[in-house]
């Protein structure tokens, strides 16, 4: 037998993922991409010349290991949030890693795991699941309104009837758009025996208060995490991050690997973050341009979810997966979730939101 | 209680992490490091000015997710890999992820986990027990020969008695640098009734042949982890890689964290790539400075332990810790392994070569 002839149902793999296929919306070459929740607009010159030269002087100690604990990079983002928030934090409250989704999957290797739940309310990101499936954490799916928003009283009545070690909480919630109110997430906090994670990875793209604000309230419970993808055009970059107290840090020290951010994320992330000024200012123009989006699409019929983020789910769709193939055929990527009679639109370029808004003329409803 | 107030005892963290500490060696402000196997050689200027051409334009797409399955870093490791080894390789044999670390990790969430267990032969890489733990992989510890050699057939029994689900085989072995030979490896594939991962991190500086030569043999079983950090000096890149069947490959996908390599390391490591023939230079300049060091021990009256690697794992003393503070405070930082009566000392430049064995000359045995 050659090493091309082995089939994936020859290996002695975990019983949990025979059959299972690899995550990941699907990658098509098709003019207007509007599917992954990616900033449209591309990094500023300034920007680029900058990570460029970061990288250049970190290039020099490639030989190098880098700094393990990040604590400059940690620095910066405590001064970006405390910025942004209002909250004083230091680089002891943060913690950084290759994309929020590490940051998460270090979460549940400390907090979760055999023997442990996660709880999330669903439809929200997808990813949550699957990474308490790879940390073997079993996956408790607690539901939203019929609307997509989170009934925060039931929410709290669920989260004391389940007990869940690390409870998620999406706002801005993927994919369907809306936050959570600070006082409606209060009730979650108090119920939760274990940790809450809010997932704020579109959090600069909502007009709503940062949980950030709750963390003197509740520092043995709340983390808040977030993504420098979305609003900071890094997507390319991979970097995501926490905010928390302090020992919570300590404990994710306990099972990151070694040396996880490497000198070139490190230097390069510092340098994006002394442009936040001009890359966040594509934030408002986003905004702008989801809110015209929202409604044109109810001009055309539609029914778009309201959304603080820079993506819109809308309905309602006969057959999503029909009408999604239509939006390929005009020459347009947008996600199918799996939220019936539903689709989600990232928000684009205006060029793009056009392209878009023709296209839904043209889709069987 | 404030956020400051909260302590690691505080916080509902896994039970099995409570009271441990982070992974790391001790990093010291000394003249002279040679506790963490880098390579000594800062990358020649012709590297750097590839690296940050590759990375200005990589840059200018931050704002876009990387390519999910690093298609061409993997077509240019498995180029690299079969010049090396003789052996044809494509980019379906070849997966990658930051640091090699990262791999095994990945490869224990797909073939270890709770339930299962994974075998090592000690004293090997303390990350291998640790990476278990972190996926809740059963440890089991096997025994080398007194002289830190692999007794093959001892090795065989062993495995056919215990049955772990991952065999680790680290050649050259770290911490105490000997080599497999390929007919002793054998006998451990037949013997393993699930996956032998041989971790070659320091495979370039051995004479010996790659267990690559092996892959067509035992397609369902082998997987060779490399990593780019040590004889292509760049430790601070973070990029691990592993060669093994396709299928293989295929199962990392269903547990990878979606879009893990970032265009910066993506970009900056086939760049590197490029300057393998320059970076690889070195490595014979460290062998010969490693066989220097060896000779210049034994004139000295130490036992140093035979190296295939760029290290070397020598005694006796009567107390390492004791003896490992004397190179301290004579200003050379090496590594204290936690074993009896060793120290091991990574092969520097021939100026901290010679530091270390001025240094050798003071410190109590």
């Amino acid at each position: 037998m050659s090493s091309d002839d082995v089939r994936l149902a020859d290996l002695p793999l975990r019983e949990d993922l025979r059959g299972r296929t690899p995550y990941g919306a699907p990658q098509l070459e098709v003019p207007v991409r509007l599917n992954t929740n990616e900033n449209p607009f591309p990094p500023p010159g300034e920007l680029v010349e900058d990570v460029t030269a970061a990288v250049r002087e970190a290039a020099a100690d490639l030989h190098r290991y880098p700094d393990r604990d990040a604590v400059e990079l940690r620095r910066d983002l405590a001064g970006y949030l405390s910025g942004a928030t209002g909250v004083p934090l230091s680089e002891r409250n943060l913690w950084a890693a290759n994309g929020s989704n590490e940051i998460l999957q270090q979460l549940l290797q400390a907090f979760g795991g055999t023997g442990r739940t996660a709880l999330g309310f669903e439809p929200s990101y997808s990813m949550h699941p699957i990474i308490a499936a790879g940390t073997r954490t079993e996956w408790l799916p607690a539901p939203r309104r019929p609307d997509f928003t989170l009934d925060a009283a039931r929410a709290a009545e669920i989260v004391t009837e389940r007990g869940p070690d690390v409870v998620f909480v999406t706002s801005p919630n993927n994919p369907t758009g809306g936050s959570i109110p600070l006082s409606e997430l209060e009730p979650v906090l108090r119920a939760a025996p274990g940790i809450v994670v809010v997932d704020e990875a579109y959090a600069e793209f909502s007009a709503q208060p940062s949980a950030v604000r709750l963390l003197e309230d509740y520092p043995a419970k709340l983390v808040v995490s977030r993504t420098m993808s979305k609003a900071f055009a890094f997507a390319g970059g991979r970097v995501g991050y926490l905010a928390a107290a302090p020992a919570i840090v300590d404990a994710l020290q306990l099972v990151r690997l070694p040396y996880h951010l490497s000198v070139m994320t490190q230097a390069a992330a510092r340098a994006a973050l002394r442009h936040a000024g001009a890359t966040l200012a594509s934030v408002a123009r986003l905004a702008a341009e989801r809110d015209r989006v929202v409604e044109a699409l109810r001009g055309l019929g539609f029914a778009p979810v309201p959304s603080d983020a820079n993506f819109v789910l809308f309905g309602l769709f006969a057959d999503a997966p029909v009408s999604w193939r239509s939006y390929v055929d005009n020459g347009v990527l947008i996600r199918d979730v799996g939220i019936e009679g539903h689709l989600r639109v990232t928000i684009g370029t205006p060029e793009e939101n056009d392209a878009f808004l023709a296209a839904s003329k043209e889709v069987p409803r």
